[in-house]
């Protein structure tokens, strides 16, 4: 019988509490120009840009809209957006995995938020630290893809616990990888009965629609 | 006038210091111990636990191998790897987004590291934090997937340059995804032009050989 080991490591950090200070301020500002901001969170690779793309064709003929990007490096992301006649703020961290409500507001400094409805934040691509840090967002949706394999749910039971709702993508995929998409939406439920989850192809256009009436939009 | 004394610190600085002696601490206690140590990187979901099980399938009748997993929550993958009769320690980080030297040393701990002539450290699942800590290993291999889209390499050149080896996974799929891996090839080689860029397939065990004749196995 081959031995088993488990070491459990508690890593404590004080940074959130000054983070919520700014994100507080961040969602009065929201609210003083009438935006509506959602945090997308994800993997690299889960389909956010995309996701985010599918969205600004439905809504851009009826509202005005911003996109942000964050990212180490690179403005990829806001560049693919902006071809849709977006308009769109790139954040680079450079080391940084993660976007905090800072880099937020000094990103947005000199954008006036009247000319706008609503606000898609694209957070820096990583399933673990985003969840951790409120943007002063109206709601935080995290966006994972049946290409992660089937244990990102139950390795990352925080991260779902401080979304708002859960995009399962890459749904088109599932026949070809024999990928077990109720399975997913099962260990989401048994770490929140409650929370909203959406199934959708971002490629393919499957879901958006309900998508986005279930965030409002 | 009043004292006013100004102390700045750089705190990434003293951060990485500090991570960088305990580092090499490892690393003296690998050599001691004539025990040669990888530490896999990658984003949730590449594959680096199939990797790591398809290198055990042909190390283990010839070495002996240690397995440590580093995860946010549960013991998934080391029962994985463990269940091919390999040594397993599995690191819960609770809600840090990456393994450091120390958290290494502590747990191994009370492992006889004489017993082994091989360590698999697999980090945490983050194509980010792992490349700015190092660990002591011998090498640090960067474990992507064609399905994390054409641009994570881009995204994250500080990755690269702090990796010794980079696997493309999952190659198998690269025709029903219409994913040009040359492209990504190159992306790889505009940051680091002598880097080993290993093509595999955990799942069929296609370029594992190269891989392992690669790193010395």
């Amino acid at each position: 019988m081959a031995d088993r080991k488990t070491v459990s490591i508690d890593v404590r950090r004080d940074l959130f509490g000054a983070n919520d200070d700014v994100a507080a301020l961040n969602a009065e500002m929201f609210r003083e120009h009438g935006v509506r901001v959602f945090d997308i969170m994800g993997s690299v690779g889960t389909g956010k840009t995309q996701l985010i793309e599918a969205m600004c064709d439905r809504l851009s003929q009826q509202y005005r809209v911003l996109m942000v990007a964050g990212d180490l490096a690179t403005r990829i992301d806001a560049d693919r957006v902006g071809s849709h006649g977006v308009d769109t703020v790139q954040i680079n961290t450079g080391t940084a995995c993660h976007l905090d409500a800072r880099m937020v507001r000094v990103a947005l400094r000199g954008v006036d938020l009247s000319k706008y409805d609503i606000v898609f934040i694209e957070n820096v691509g990583n399933l673990i630290c985003p969840a951790g840090y409120s943007l002063g967002a109206e709601k935080k949706v995290v966006v994972v893809s049946i290409t992660e394999g089937p244990y990102m749910i139950r390795k990352h039971p925080l991260t779902i616990k401080r979304s708002d709702a859960v995009v399962i993508n890459k749904v088109d995929l599932a026949e070809t990888l024999e990928f077990d998409v109720d399975a997913l939406v099962r260990d989401i439920r048994a770490v929140d009965a409650n929370l909203p989850v959406f199934r959708v192809s971002a490629k393919t256009g499957d879901g958006i629609d309900d998508l986005m009436a279930g965030l409002g939009l």
